[in-house]
């Protein structure tokens, strides 16, 4: 009997940020976003950190929409002059920015109609068609075009767009994984491990040095979407590291 | 008279690796490189987080090398079996992978000959013509090959590496910045902001909205080459936020 593979729907997570990429600021999106889409099923396959310069928006924006199931995007969608992803989003897709009056309701409930300056009305311009992902956070939505899902850059603010947009995304099967560590190197387990994952095929082993109060070791991370085989490969490696007689650290 | 601007070199970090993709790590290499390659006046215009799939690191390493006058790869250069790192970069060029004399010197200094076995010789295999990167933490270098410099993941190897090659790499003016923050919302400054860029367009303004102690604020940063255009920006900046009578934070 031959069982078919489905492979799970691809993505791919777009940073747009100046802050980024000089330094200033410390990442925290792609993790959040990683392990988010590992829960439901998809693959988050690349992540691209891009400035924020309106050309490289739209030719990252087109070739990753094609390249990928879904897209994400963080940053750039507030009030101020270096904000330009949405007006890039439009251009890339050449489809006109319009004042969506679901969103203009939205910030007008939420600053009062005298704050709603002209700046701030700028966040209800989004591309036609689109369809909005609800902030609860600073009201101001995101926004999900073809399948582009476009969201804020500040952590908070873009874990409760993700939150709501989660349960829309279509995942394949999810992928488990089994983590043990060791304080042995690489080098001591290498031929072992390569046995190992030429047994297993459909498991991914994957082997990480760490440091550790000044002390050498290794995690090794067994993923796979079967849990059955995920536990006969499990199983075979503790074995194998068993084998050294020194400490092992098991999670989930 | 006019004055000509020289950018500055142009760099691209890619990231290889299935455990950042996955949700499991925190990454922290791309911070301490953007910040590094900042402070010595080479911009980095793009982060890219690939999987370890060989055909996916030959494609994106072909590209960057060519877009990119740097190129900085981290991950993938152990002893075990996913790392791939160096035998898809020989690939991506057709250069052979060689058993490089000095690598494999270092490797038996460290392990002494008894302990040096085909895993850890494999990390010696490095593609014909690269140039060694010295590695004071754990002995295994990464090496140089065209424009492209191939380090470890784990960011205190990574860390040293960079800081070996640093003095090689020749960068252009450096990229100066002045930070103000205010509890003000990006809504409240938009207008004023834009009037200033509008005046300094050789000066980058970037506006981050922040959550602290549960209010919202913003961060401004003037970022430039010329520490006279820099300081004038920020001084209009810091006008312009001082007539809004609220409490202000300065910072380099």
């Amino acid at each position: 009997m031959q069982t078919t593979k489905t492979l799970p729907p691809m993505s791919c997570l777009i940073i747009i940020g100046n802050e980024i990429l000089s330094g200033r600021t410390q990442d925290k999106n792609i993790q959040f976003i990683a392990a988010g889409l590992n829960e439901i099923g998809i693959k988050l396959a690349e992540v691209r950190v891009i400035p924020d310069i309106t050309q490289t928006i739209i030719n990252t924006v087109k070739s990753c929409s094609e390249a990928f199931d879904y897209v994400f995007t963080t940053g750039g969608i507030g009030p101020t002059h270096d904000d330009i992803t949405s007006a890039a989003i439009a251009q890339a897709f050449s489809t006109p920015l319009e004042r969506n009056k679901e969103a203009e309701a939205i910030l007008e409930k939420h600053y009062g109609r005298e704050n709603l300056n002209t700046a701030r009305l700028k966040m209800a311009e989004i591309p036609k068609g689109s369809r909005l992902i609800y902030n609860p956070v600073s009201a101001a939505p995101g926004f999900i075009i073809k399948n582009i899902y476009i969201m804020a850059g500040v952590p908070s603010i873009m874990q409760a767009m993700f939150d709501n947009i989660k349960g829309e995304l279509r995942g394949g099967a999810k992928t488990l994984s089994k983590t043990i560590s060791v304080y042995l190197t690489e080098g001591n387990l290498a031929d072992g491990l390569t046995n190992i994952q030429n047994n297993f095929s459909d498991v991914e082993i994957g082997s990480y040095p760490f440091i550790k109060n000044q002390k050498l070791g290794t995690s090794l991370v067994c993923r796979a979407t079967d849990p059955e085989l995920l536990s006969k490969c499990y199983g075979e490696l503790k074995n194998f590291l068993l084998g050294f007689n020194v400490e092992i650290d098991e999670e989930e």
